[in-house]
């Protein structure tokens, strides 16, 4: 498994709204990330300034990648959560992202 | 198992230093998380600033802390990995920190 994290950037008045969204999920989105491989799949939120820090694991990040983009719930639902972030331009959340280095890891 | 997140600020001089201490890390300290509940432990960093991301999973994150704190090799490895990090005050990177919001977990 490859372990990602990679950085977002809320808008500070959306936040709790954001949040709210998380709490119900598509159950047709939570399926494709499970069937493209996005597993054991966290999303972090400091408050203090609306910085996401989102982690999963994959077998295949590029895989992982290109599996959600050919899902056509997740066009929905990266349309709908556009709006939330800053500096996403005409992206994804879930797609040019640049994975942080992972620097330590203990099993 | 709860997962948990927090942040960090390297000093961006000291950025490589810091990524090349933790292809090392002693043995003693490895041993000491892994004893003390800290699971599937990764450290990602941001370059462009020098944030860091910290992840881990344990059955209960007091006990985690807790039992860091009373480990000797603890006490020896955050007096060198302190100097590295901005806004510490005379506290250890592994305490006090406040965990961020876990807004969404997919299993």
């Amino acid at each position: 498994m490859e372990r990602i994290g990679f950085r977002l950037q809320l808008r500070m008045e959306l936040m709790d709204e954001y949040v709210e969204h998380h709490t119900k999920v598509w159950p047709e989105m939570l399926a494709a990330l499970e069937k493209t491989g996005w597993h054991n799949y966290s999303i972090f939120l400091d408050r203090a300034d609306g910085s996401l820090f989102l982690y999963f694991e994959t077998p295949d990040l590029q895989a992982a990648q290109d599996g959600m983009a050919a899902e056509e719930v997740n066009e929905r639902w990266q349309k709908f959560m556009g709006p939330y972030f800053l500096d996403l331009g005409d992206k994804h959340a879930d797609e040019g992202f640049i994975a942080l280095e992972n620097v330590f890891y203990l099993k």
